[in-house]
């Protein structure tokens, strides 16, 4: 199991180095990332690259134990790139440029940004790539972050070539952006822009190329570099941290560039929901990289710098949430960083070892306690997580959704997850994710939340999958455009209407306070808000009818049997009670069997592999819970058994092995 | 009775063209505007025209028994200006460039722009002036909507031009601007711009004169057209879309320049107020075409796009709203637009044809009965409405009232004249808008909803009006500066004072949350807040005072008996129920007598000509309204009467004629 | 006694001016303020001057025994400079380049504004040095109150010097700056700019000296106009108007460069705290002065025009705010501005003299009669304040702490003096603000609200006064880092931790929406929010102590002996009653032995000099309030006494002079 965190010494004098691989030691830290913040101390000046000090950080890692996620230094250029070129800097819609004086300032699209990474990240291939600490590459850090799109004169020229190579000829363009409207017909090229500031609504079609566009030209800027380190180590692992659901940039098509996947995860730590998002987010990790362990390469030890109100971790928090992540599919926990910054704009961000003695800090002992827990786990490592429910999620559908100008412009993608993952969250029902084209035969459940944007294929797919007997459940405004963002006439929601045995002629948003009563087939009721298709059925059944308004009687919820399974379709935003009755009285989603009762508050997920079975049980709530697992339980940690029943204070975690 | 929407075939493949006329037909459509945004599809390339499409789509239209309102296709200049022209992109007061990729995106003196839209519309008016289905121009469309004005350097040139025919010298704009104050003071024109950003509030006389040089610039470009559409066909009406109480432009003066007015109009279904607001815009509408009718020119059949909840037209709706319409003068209903888009920003607009088949569409069926409907009120098109009571109206006020750095800024002018519509709306008194120097003498009652700048010549007109026995109504914050907006001396409001017969020599504006009881001259009581002038009588009489604070007895509400007639100032923001005893208990407005009680939540309205009377009754509740018409009203949709008890259910209407 | 206000004559015709004399007379004005926004009038174009109708004005004055406090006109350029200048103009952080059309649109350190600046102002010295009405200087006005700072290309190139002078090499600002981190280390001073719009967070070092430089830019501005008229007239006093507890601006370096301090002061009538308010920014006036006498440069009679709601003052409360500001060490009252303006920007701003004939109104009515009765107090002039209670304020703290990536970003100075001072001033408890290094020997007590930017030489400070005696109250996030905001190791506080007596490894920020108990030592309770530091004591004592959560049990507030005197630590932000209690009942604030029983709602201050002792009491609650001030009290408004039982009305002030 990895542990460690982002080290940057070269905010520290030598002689804190030293300090800082003892402290490792005692903190049981075998893997820190290097380099991340460096390029500014390795080519101080442009072509002038200065490695001994870095040099003499491996050395001193490695010497102690210490292996190497070597970062290729490229996430933050040194302003004499600014000074040299200016025109490398990135541009907002507003043509606004954004300066040096924070990170990250470059157009992902700039060759002379290009350039000088791809000079460096060869250096620093070429002088580590032996290096005996090596064992990972970390390319840049956090991509589209702060810039997730660049409007340039230079993103203008290099978002016209992506358009040329997808669309082959203006009238192809033409055709998908549907020019025809508002007199936008493109006679060449030349005459495309990035959707820069517009006197109203940009094209939408146009907004999604851009963000695909924009998510590939940072691809590009990691592929570069990935080339270089894998040119130079073919058997080094290549990783660029992730930041959960991060919107600007297609995880999906990345990850197949990624030889093991890391998540960068900040919640907040005062917020209720906060260990049900980092289990989503974590989900979506491990299904990145196919089920195959991650690693989560940041995360902080107390409190972060940048909300409002940075609420710290309370004692054992963040240790609670360290074993979330491996039991959702971590191999690795890592934090940002080493050592608190004394100065520069995170200097408020905690970190392993704090700005005072690190002996006196409660956040220091419980670093030092996981990182000494965590070597009693090698076992975990070559597990897996398992899952019959898989949900539908995909970066182009998101765009596409979340664009203005819908029936409800508050419609949110993540929202709508959140609607489907909370109450399998709550009844402790691993999930993955998947795309609309992924093989699902694994599956006996598939949720789709809102898929607006139904790609060719994903009809047919989905069709599959309940003919051979799957449960099939599909939102609201899905199956509406195709992947130009063109509705699909014929009826709604035309790609799935047969699959989904209904049909509807028009959208029904409701106004921003208006809720409907619900009637569940079952003689129970529920509420519903912001969206209310007047729903035909062909084929289908009614499980849910709305009671109230000129749609009272109407479908809100169907059932089509279709093959050997069972479609359904939600025409509205169901609450939370409805979402449950959905997926666990009508859907009957399967949970797995622990063998004993698990206490609500209480979260629970397994990990299997050969004959290995752990079982980790997390404590989220600020009450102690009992747990009455019975006999015989091995405690991984102990090497001696758990007791019968167990009391897990808050934020207590117990891990059962079999 | 016109009946259609806009047209955009260019959108759609010619086998469409076909499926459209024979829909068209078949909902009773005989009026289509065609070319709204037809330029890029035109003129593709630069001087290079493509008209045979647009040959072919008149002649269909034509040959299908459709008439045409052909468009001048400028409303939105394609790529190729913005690449050919950069300069002639529109650049807000911030300096941010407007870029394609929406529409309009044009700066409104561009010479660029100007040239372009004048050899585009020359072409137009030569080749289709004479075509047979040609019964209507529609110069550009919905002039100022993304781009009221425009402050990049062209738009400065020609803001100085305009200034300088304003004033003649820059002695004359610095007296004027009172440019003394702040060393504002201008040696030369060169030195004068729009008011871009400046580090703090600009000069109020500056922005005032930016506004109307900005409704002026955009009515240079609507004339330009007019003249070359006019030159080739003289006998053809000419129009362009207004958009109600648009602020930006000022339909008073635009209206002098139309043949017809026509209107846009997207109330939000799900707002209790739309019914008000709609009557408003709409006599608004009528007024400024002296009475004579209007075009309904764009609604939606059924939900918009472009409101963050997009609430759809409940069954009734669209008809009830388009028969107020006709109600109030109406001679034509149009729909934006006729078959709903499949791509670019607004496809998620309803439209008379939906993205599915027609056939199994609510919307469609009601689009098709009322189409059918309408063709049997053609005995309406030559009668109109009558008004006794008329409220001032004026754009120059409006815009000098709502800049900043006034005693209460959030003193709105559309809130203070629903302040007095709303009342009359509710007792169904028939209102016209005017202008402060109209001829008032075919009116009963005038309200004057704060004039603030009141012009040279009004208070005569408005004392020749009280003189003649009329009367007044002035709202606080009336009659405070010139049209320089500099401030009259002398006391408060000096122009209106011997009028009104009081004064004051402070302003008064109230704590946000504050509110103060008012004692009416009957012993009856209301609330005021937002302001509270302290009035000294000069004359008049209080007719409503204070109750508390330091303007405890002093006068809210005063009367004053001028000539034959009475003049009232209200001081103060009143209540709904201070407005509702105002107009109808003291000022008395006259109701006319329908000859039947009319029920609370029926709106009614009447238009007469000849011996024609028809009465429009529409049930904008949500519950079936009885009412007790008596014998004999004869049903024009039907020809044969109306039952004597008619049970009207919400959204129903109906016509009684005579 | 000064009495007047702004003067500007060019806004008027010469008829006007001699009115305006009369009614000075009549007023008891002896001081205006000419020429404030003269420079357009003065050199209407570049290098062509016109003093000819200043002189007039300037004459006209003096003849009618009216002071001068003559402008140097340099706050507002004509808009001729940024024709002939365009770069002269400011540019925000977001390129936005800010106009003509309001006021002070220059950059600070354009060479063109200043050179524009230098030849006027040494024209006006030259011309006016020896009129005999020439009282005082008025350097420029507000200086950085709509462009606090610059951003340009021109204010790039001077940051940089102003940097290469503070650190004389590269190397040391790269360590005071933090730039290992996010690699921003700069290799030549070239590649540094302002902070302007950067993809995240900037260098907060590099925001704390930007903020440093621009206010150094400005007081460039001021120094070298002052060196100008102090050239010409060395014993003319200077002065330039202050705007409060002004951010922008570090007013302790000014005021070592003013021969008096004087302030604009416009609380918000309506608001209840503006007493409080007003009392503070007072107080710290007096205290830029080391206690001499200041002038109110400016108030308004009545309402101002620049909020969204402008409030009037009520009948006596301009009189008694006027009170205040003498009571609190003013010796000159004086209003913006004499005659209000028919038109530009500031037309609704209250004037002495109103739009209206003035004797028709109140406002001019107490104007009037205020300037006349100050001529009665003419004994004041000589008189001090007093304090024992200092509060520590500094502008590079108050710059340091407010940047965002804090722990709560939502801290702010001004509500942390705030709950100091408010439980003082209702308390009447007379304080100095005085900055970390002040001599402290002369007071009882020092209150040090989040002092979180602790330079050097202030431990040491603090440390003595304590030992000397005193008593210290030191608030959470003080101490935490030097002058470059690099964080201080070795365990918070570190430079206070060992005269406080505690430390604490982290910080704790709390949810917004939460509070905690806390349990006093004298067995009360209070509440707190927002921040609470889990202290460990080292010498101190607990005197408060958290009931709740993890921290309960563990101290709050805490108190350590010191020497001969008391230093505490105050851990979280206590509500106003915990203030109290801890102020009053635990350290034991000084009250004044007034030798009466001052009731709740009325002010009451001291000045003293010599055998003369003025006491102000002022009833600013909306009630009449009695006070028992026993026999012989003499009033020296009317060199009678005052009854022994004073019945003060709202806004009545009474003077007792002995």
């Amino acid at each position: 199991m990895f542990y460690g965190g982002d080290y940057n010494p070269e905010q520290w004098p030598e002689e804190i180095w030293k300090q800082d691989v003892a402290l490792m030691a005692e903190a049981g830290v075998n893997l820190v990332t290097v380099g991340v913040f460096s390029w500014a101390k390795l080519e101080p000046q442009p072509g002038h690259y200065e490695f001994g000090w870095m040099d003499a950080v491996l050395d001193l890692l490695f010497d102690n134990g210490v292996f190497i996620d070597l970062a290729t230094a490229t996430a933050s250029p040194p302003p004499w790139l600014a000074k040299l070129h200016p025109e490398s800097l990135p541009v907002t819609e507003d043509g606004v440029t954004l300066w040096p004086g924070g990170r990250q300032q470059y157009c992902p699209s700039s060759p002379a940004y290009r350039n000088a990474a791809q000079l460096l990240v060869e250096r620093i291939a070429d002088r580590y790539g032996a290096h005996p600490g090596l064992v990972m590459w970390h390319v840049n850090n956090e991509f589209g972050c702060h810039v997730p799109a660049c409007y340039c004169d230079t993103s203008a020229g290099a978002f016209k070539g992506w358009l040329e190579s997808r669309y082959g000829s203006i009238d192809v363009l033409n055709e998908a952006w549907g020019t025809a409207f508002w007199s936008q017909a493109y006679g060449d090229w030349d005459e495309i822009n990035p959707p820069r500031r517009a006197p109203t609504f940009t094209n939408p079609s146009q907004e999604l190329d851009f963000k695909r566009f924009s998510s590939d030209a940072l691809l590009e800027c990691y592929s570069m570099e990935r080339a270089i380190v894998k040119g130079a180590t073919p058997q080094i692992p290549v990783t660029t941290n992730f930041m959960g659901f991060f919107k600007p940039v297609d995880y999906w098509k990345w990850a197949q560039h990624e030889d093991v996947v890391s998540d960068d995860s900040y919640q907040d730590p005062s917020a209720p929901e906060s260990p049900m998002l980092s289990a989503m987010r974590w989900d979506l990790m491990r299904s990145l990289g196919s089920g195959e362990p991650w690693i989560l390469m940041e995360q902080a030890s107390n409190h972060v710098n940048w909300r409002r109100r940075n609420i710290g971790k309370r004692p054992g928090q963040m240790r609670a949430w360290s074993y979330q992540a491996v039991a959702r599919g971590a191999n690795g926990i890592m934090f940002f960083q080493w050592r608190a910054s004394r100065g520069g704009a995170e200097k408020y961000h905690s970190a392993m070892v704090p700005h005072v003695q690190p002996e006196s800090s409660r956040v220091w002992q419980e670093v030092k306690q996981l990182g000494n827990e965590l070597k009693q786990l090698d076992e975990v490592l070559e597990t897996r997580g398992q899952a019959s429910v898989a949900v539908v999620f995909e970066w182009d559908n998101w765009w596409a959704l979340e664009a203005p100008s819908k029936p409800a412009w508050d419609l949110r993608m993540m929202d709508q997850v959140f609607s489907y993952y909370e109450p399998l969250f709550a009844a402790n029902v691993p999930v993955d994710f998947v795309t609309p084209t992924s093989d699902l035969s694994s599956y006996d459940v598939v949720l789709v939340p809102n898929l607006y944007l139904t790609r060719a294929g994903v009809a047919e797919n989905f069709d599959n999958f309940v003919h051979a007997g799957g449960a099939l459940v599909v939102s609201f405004f899905s199956g509406i455009v195709d992947e130009r963002d063109n509705v699909y006439l014929g009826g709604y929601p035309a790609p799935l209407r047969r699959l989904l045995g209904i049909t509807f002629e028009e959208f029904s948003a409701m106004p921003p306070d208006k809720r409907y009563r619900i009637a569940l087939s079952d003689s129970g009721s529920c509420s519903s808000d912001q969206w209310s298709d007047p729903i035909r059925l062909e084929g289908a059944e009614a499980i849910a009818t709305y009671e109230e308004d000129w749609l009272a009687g109407r479908p809100a919820v169907t059932m089509n049997r279709w093959g050997g399974g069972r479609s359904f379709y939600v025409g509205t935003r169901l609450d939370r009670e409805g979402m449950s009755w959905l997926l666990e009285e009508v859907v009957g989603v399967p949970r797995p069997n622990w063998g004993f009762e698990v206490p609500s508050g209480v979260e629970i997920i397994r990990r299997s592999g050969g004959e290995r079975v752990f079982t980790f049980l997390i404590n989220h709530s600020d009450r102690e819970i009992e747990v009455d697992i019975g006999p015989g339980r091995r405690n991984p940690l102990t090497e001696s058994d758990h007791p019968p029943r167990l009391n897990l204070e808050p934020f207590e975690v117990a891990v059962l092995a079999t």
